[in-house]
């Protein structure tokens, strides 16, 4: 548990984080929903307040002001037992609050939180939901990039979030090789024992008997996917689930989400506008099927997220983050397991489901996890967009089987 | 045709509407696309302004220098012959560029059609296609209040687009009775003659024979309309055209598009907030099932447009129009045939269709209008959305018969 | 009115002719429904029969003996004042009662009908609902086959309802050249008049005033038809109402519903099979966008109904009809005005609308025409598949823009 | 590997049973699809008849005479590798060939399969081929039988597949009590071993860890999921993952897919017809959403499929299968572990994924299962419809999670 002083610090750094995302933001920018399953910069900066408001202040605080009643349903995600909540589609509708109501709603709860007593910020059940509070506005962070993210991608203008600069970030040169890593057949333990904050969904933890595999060294580059599209893959059901075929066929995907084709090459776009593609960067954006047609093109296939895990704990848990600032993934350094953590997340052939004697948290904060588990598919690592403190080896991500706007990517498995 | 400074004086006063009527609007506010079918402000704004730069200052403009190349795509509404458009489903999602921008892109377009010389602007062509940009613009004003409204909709807090000193507003007083006014049969001339600016569906001037009919003195109103609701008019099928009656229970729909019921009492949502439902002001935002439906419930029926057009003849070209900055209807006053023009656009029974000899402008405003002659239906006299010198008696608007988001009422006709 | 021998007479022909259509098929052909808007042949046969015994013996008989209370919902279409209906898109699910069930059903109440004493036989009400009664079994009739053509299209094996003697049907020998001619302006009389059987939507009689115009002296041919397709029709918007144009694109149509194209050439599938395109020949299964295209295209465009009519006064109530047991329209023969009536439904640019005046029926039977009245365009002439006795002048057949499995055709007019 | 005389038997056994499930069953009844998930009857006949035709008889007969090439693409299911196929949602449109045809076509193949040399029905590979297609075979008679239920429960005459003796049949007396099955914690073998048939999906074997945990003794039976229902088990989002209270909600789900409320009481549409819900038989046809429901209601889980093999292993290979020809599931017998086989397949949480080492199958029959593996869920332990020889301990089922027409029943799971 945080000492009081190390508590606020870090509420301070993780709250004002969020506004500095944003800032690069116009306030029409922030307003505007891309899609059903993503929303507005803006929402998430009220959303992840709101999470505070409902579940620290109106328990802690004496006497408790909401500061604005509407805001209790505006915000509510999917909380079913805090109570009404607003149509998921029509985040995008709330042109009001205004970015600055919401920004001084940021402001008004910050102050009430911090001002409470001493002795409350003690109270480990208190304490507890800060954390929680504090991981999920991480998590909402990096969705409020790849929120972002997709909504500029469909202006045809191709805006960037932000300039960078490139001479900081290596690029076009020659890519590390891929090599295969081997573990031995064995019992692991799969999960977060009770050191530090988790997640509900990574414990308890638990033991897991795994096969003999190989990983491989670091993730898919661009280059080695253009091929797998410059050979035709999505035009061929061979590699492809039945189902992923299906999503193909209907969606007319024919090349990763934000890939483009002119005059014969290929650019991408990223939060620096839209470049040429860069060959030796990780592939991203990719979805649980192509990630899988990908693999079976190659000959390999997704590892478990045990066998992913395993591999983890011998690797340090250092990476390509968002403190970066950059939000893009980075080259391959070289090296026998690398990219393990941060550049980008990696897709796991396992269906995300509750682990052997998993109890959801009693109370609403209890439809944190729980209730998402079926149909989606694990990733591990994090990626460029996760601040750094944020992630475990224990940690597991989730996203629907045809989920591309996250910073996806590919580490290839194989039997030894 | 106008004088060279009637002209430029029309031009400078219709343009600064459109500002003005942006100006109680957040740039946030500006952006968001609520439906498919209805537009941003913003884009609003900038499509009025890429017509006049696409139809006049192209041909005009020597050297003729584009603002944006980007524009001529992202704000092409529907002119396939101009070639490429952006999908309107996605006008929404131009936060970028921003709303300064647009109105930046507003003055600068102003500015070089402005100092053209005298000579163009008195060339025929060009005042042509300046009156037809100047009434399209005009349609939009009248578009961008009504999509504005249909977003705040959606908006739980209800927001209001301006206030509106209520003293000025006559209201919740008597309104007039409804009488029945008298046609005898005859030949009819439907449609423009010569004089003045007219779009081409008004044209060619014909002759229509029609039956002796009765018209209602005065548009329907909302204590009448409530009645119907009351009454169980939503969910008895014998008052409903069969694709109603569809439309109806697919959409839910049990009360007009903008009424709320709370604790047994009915609200609208106008756009100053939301407020109790005022008996004496006319019903607005009925879709043609509607207003059929309840003329077959009140035992009588919608006009023809010939049945419209040979009545309006009667009386003068006066009414409550979006001159006076109320934007919702007045309550009826007294008169024998009264809200002929403004308050609420009426529907008609006709299908919108060409009239006999009609032929499309050449080129690619003939795409305005003769394209969309299918499946819609007419309305007629203008609402108090409608700016005063925009509405004609000959005018045709148009919509679907599941249109909703337009100040569109109901006048009942029968047979004598 | 009927006497009461001539009115058993009709009864018996129209009753059994229906039986004779279905006898190609086998019960499985009988069962299947192959899109919402179209019934399985069963249906047809038993929901005519449901007509007579709901609207005739339920009111007639004493006492009355239902055939099955269960069929008195499977077999309502659309009475919503009769009560319950089986949903329309599950007719085809209905595999009991079987064919030999209905077909039994059927001769139940022929029996039942046909011994009702003779004075029933002369009640004026009685006479009308029987009439009424045949009518619409005559109407279910064409449905029978339209219906069944559309189930065989979607079977690769292209099953040929019946084998036909060509030498019988006069084929690919030169066609009729098209010529026009011209109607004086002036007032016309649209409408049924007080002698013999009519639908309500064809009264009252009426007046209209027309423009002077030109019909084309025949139907649009396959040949014709072929080179708007063959010079890229369906690729360029200019052609299509906004409408249409979505509805080719969402739809992918790219030629008439039943043509196909195999190693260059145009095939056509018919209700004989699979076979080349007969090039003078009619074309039939367009729907109202692709008649509205063709005549766009071909500097004409779409009568009116009123146009129609009152060109139909002045040709012989003759042609060729369902009676000839071919079922596909015949190459034009030579004339200044043929194929009025017969061959193929001629689209007219008419809006689905009530006459000045119509009232539908009392009770039930006034939700036969009326509240269909909206979103439909008119056809007129009767086909290839209507029974000859069956049509009038004055018929007014509808359905939806993108209705085209029945054989509709063009006919084209122009200004004078 | 089987004998020649007891592989010729086996396969008459087999092929001559799926022709005996279809003679209760009219050519209209055998006809229709019922859903696109489902297939007609005819279908299935023909489709594991096509099976035997070209994995076998184009590969031995010599020379190959295929019976009507039409089929080759009519009756092929998934198989990308063979080349085309017709499209799964219009199967039911197939009312050529006649059920008839398709027995024609049956004894066709077997005849020629029959005859086929004995050292062909003693290569090994053709034996492989042969059991693969037998087993196909009886998984389709498991279809043909949960297909039809689903068609006749769409019609209100809800018809009775088949009479059964209900003396034959235990029902309605005292149930079975629930009592807790334990087994404790340890590494268990999941997978088929060498010896007999096993789908490629159960192989190969592997070593799975597990916790200690308890079984439910026996499934879950009417009267225990009707309390779930009837205390508002579907109304409550609080026992629902939440892509299940969607599922819920857009499909207006209140109950399982077969239940009827009746005058306030529960009745079952079976393949004998609508009868009273019997309570203690066990709870059939619900989905993966609503099993997994109700055990959160319970307090309880589902079991994983390598708690519900280990704990199979300790019971016989005996139950109540599709050979008493009841096609129902029976009520629990006593004991501490029954129902384990047959009656209802048992939902499992566990994904359907590749056991570790999983290789598809070369050539097209590699399609069979692999390409599945995503999204579905795997259920256990064959049902009343499965054929007795069918089933195995180690036999994996996998449906999506809202399919509800197969005889799915639950047996809960929880922590020691």
């Amino acid at each position: 548990m945080l000492s009081f002083e190390k508590a606020q610090e870090f509420y301070r750094k993780v709250r004002s984080q969020s506004v500095a995302l944003a800032s690069p933001l116009s306030a029409e920018d922030c307003c505007v929903q891309p899609a059903e399953e993503a929303s507005p910069t803006k929402w998430n900066l009220a959303h992840t307040t709101w999470f505070f408001e409902t579940f620290l202040l109106e328990r802690w605080e004496k006497p408790f002001h909401p500061f604005d009643v509407n805001f209790r349903v505006l915000f509510n995600s999917y909380y079913n037992a805090v109570g009404e909540k607003h149509p998921r589609p029509q985040r995008g509708m709330l042109t009001r609050p205004s970015l600055d109501q919401v920004l001084h709603y940021r402001r008004n709860v910050d102050q009430r939180l911090l001002n409470l007593p001493e002795r409350v910020w003690k109270d480990p059940e208190f304490h507890n939901l800060l954390e929680l509070g504090l991981n999920h506005e991480q998590q909402h962070q990096e969705l409020l990039l790849t929120d972002q993210k997709l909504l500029f991608s469909y202006n045809p203008l191709a805006p960037a979030y932000h300039e960078v600069d490139l001479s900081r970030t290596p690029s076009r040169t020659q890519g590390a090789a891929l090599s295969w890593k081997s573990f031995p057949e064995g019992m692991v333990h799969l999960g977060h024992t009770g050191e530090g904050f988790a997640f509900d969904n990574e414990t308890p933890q638990h033991r897991v008997f795994v096969n003999a595999y190989q990983l491989a060294s670091r993730l898919t580059t661009n280059a080695e996917y253009a091929q797998f599209v410059d050979q035709g893959g999505y035009q061929d059901p061979q590699y492809w689930l039945a189902e992923g075929w299906d999503w193909c066929q209907k969606s007319k995907r024919t090349q990763p989400l934000y890939w483009r084709k002119q005059d014969g090459k290929w650019y991408e776009f990223t939060l620096w506008g839209l470049g040429e593609l860069d060959p030796v960067r990780p592939v991203v954006h990719v979805g649980y099927f192509e990630a899988d047609a990908f693999a079976r093109w190659a000959h390999a296939r997704l590892p478990t997220e045990a066998e992913w895990e395993n591999a983890a704990q011998s690797v340090p848990l250092t990476g390509h983050f968002a403190d970066s600032g950059e939000y893009h993934p980075r080259p391959a350094p070289e090296g026998e397991l690398v990219q393990m953590l941060g550049d980008a997340w990696e897709w796991t052939s396992s269906s995300y489901s509750p682990y052997p004697g998993y109890q959801a948290a009693p109370g609403a904060v209890g439809e944190y996890n729980g209730k998402f588990m079926v149909n989606q598919y694990v990733l591990r690592g994090g990626s460029c967009a996760t601040p750094e403190g944020h992630i475990r080896k224990t940690y597991r991500n989730f996203f629907p089987t045809w989920a591309c706007w996250q910073f996806s990517g590919i580490r290839l498995a194989r039997e030894l």
